[in-house]
């Protein structure tokens, strides 16, 4: 009985990223304010609520992408479990990098290292993407019936444009950590849409 | 390929709402009494247990609703579950201002912008459901059979008084804080019942 | 389309148990030794382990016999699921009184006081269950073919004990913590074994 | 209508083990430096992410082992959600000797101490893994039909060397804690790869 179905791995993936994406509210500290005004130290709070945003949207994008990757997957392995555990490692560990950056973006000092932080550990999860791909076009026993390989290599072409363009985000933050969370931004926007070329259509459009 | 079943997208939007219904206990803190009465320090917590109480309500009335709400969906698209992360975006969030509230609530000054900050963070979950109502107004392919253009009219129309009265319950706590809270629980108890009209019944009667 | 299954609700409930349950870890803190020895203060914190088994334990008992009710119950209609939110509203609150518990049940004046208030968590939770049996006994038509109304009335019957215990502990609480700790105890251990009459079986042997 | 599916069992366990998995990211604290480099306080914090790594990776080994076993579990009855229970009871604990032995790997006196701790806790869930395979030779009526007698005793066999070893590690951190973690790591990369002899395969090759 060696492959299973994929719904336990869907469960297991969907109650990690659920629950990374809801813990990221609790990285915001209600202010304690003696006397001074309230609106004030709220407003002081903003990188807070930005990276709460930014880092909600990253992780809710990815699920929307995991979810039509596993649209395309029929059965699951071992193999394919460990890939997934750590794709998750990766996505479960973003609310620690968004909790420094959104302490230390203002600081002169410490925010080029917290952004080049936050940008090395999305480059993680792009390669944990990555990984989950190239396994999938390397077994396509465990693939459904309707996906070819000329299909799973264009997936894999444009998936690797993610950790690229952190590479430069990561790069870049070295000089301004704001231009590198823009590019940050505009990757997950860039996932936001579904892929179609000529021969290729997402399992979700 | 296009449209997939609902399963996954509800099993994360239930991971989500549970998560964030079960952090809400975590805002309140064991009080540290040093000799005086444990009791006096517990009733001095009183704003928290019933912040406690609403939000919760709050949360699980919308996951009633969340829940008839896609009892009417066949498929979802991608659209969709963009929607529906906004929509989960907003609700993550009220643990916070939840806790804002119940630390400043009986303050002179912090405690009308706590107020503010609650009844927006609601707001913008109600927004969120009109969202997800108006997206499936437009894309009737998505929708069960039993449920005509007229019945998803009616039901957002329906969902539009939730914003209106967040609204109303926004400007009123400039003048009362209490006032305001009090038509945020009437909003959350309109919710309770299920809508029926001459020609609309809900999902979940 | 009224009544609906119960993947839903159960999904919802699993995650909120399984939520409320794996935070109770939270409450215990690493102890900050300066130079004394780390043995002897893990050791002083041995409140804070027996709550977590005990609350650990209560928790996942009141799961297997939600999930015994749950095997009874055919479809579900909006009142069910609103009954079944207060339960969980209680079930999400026992992480506070775990930790109040156990951080004053050695104190002489605090200690009462805790385990009256550990008590009353527990009778709301046990009062949640009665709630949710009644509901059961109302409405014939969202149980299975082969639950009678003598079987409902018996396993009503025998929820009742749990609540009558709790107020018998909460009374005791006022004399000795650790009684009624025992006789809180005693509870959970008394739903472990199924019930089983002349004509009543569990639904989960 | 004894012995029930397996669903909502594996449910329950998928949201314990997921939120057990998620929870260790909140045990690592952004660092506060006052002007000194963000850098060289984060580099001192490298106990915290070996150690969410290493226990990142032993709950989601035990995960696709969980998975693997229940793949074997036709139903389930109520003496085996007990003994689960106490298996989750056991992984669920595993943040507090992660962030323990975080914290004081690299004291001289309190090393030992967490380490200890560290392997008495895997060792527990180790314990856990045999009570639940022991209990499946005892009631082959819950199993699949394909599982003999002779898989599951090779199974269980197998299953044992957990224990063993970490029974090894406690007893060798009271000389170094460092490779007590060693061999912690090594049992978890030892059940990595599926169990295969002549006549026993695992569920999950």
């Amino acid at each position: 009985m060696p492959p299973v179905q994929t719904n336990r791995a869907e469960a297991f993936s969907d109650g990690v990223l659920a629950i990374a994406i809801t813990l990221l509210i609790l990285e915001i500290s209600v202010p304690d304010t003696q006397g001074s005004h309230l609106l004030r130290a709220l407003g002081h709070q903003w990188p807070s609520y930005a990276a709460y945003v930014v880092s909600f949207l990253t992780i809710g994008i990815m699920w929307v992408n995991h979810h039509a990757l596993f649209q395309r997957i029929k059965v699951v392995d071992r193999g394919l479990l460990y890939v997934n555990l750590l794709l998750l490692l990766a996505i479960a560990f973003v609310p620690f990098p968004t909790a420094l950056l959104a302490q230390y973006v203002r600081r002169p000092s410490g925010g080029h290292v917290a952004a080049v932080i936050y940008c090395a550990s999305l480059l993680l999860v792009g390669l944990g993407f990555v990984a989950l791909w190239t396994y999938l076009r390397n077994h396509p026993e465990l693939r459904t019936a309707d996906f070819s390989d000329a299909q799973v290599a264009a997936a894999l072409r444009r998936t690797w444009r993610g950790p690229v363009a952190y590479v430069v985000a990561l790069l870049l933050s070295l000089v301004s950590a704001y231009a590198a969370l823009a590019i940050c931004g505009a990757v997950a926007i860039y996932f936001v849409v579904p892929y179609r070329t000529d021969d290729v259509t997402d399992a979700l459009t």
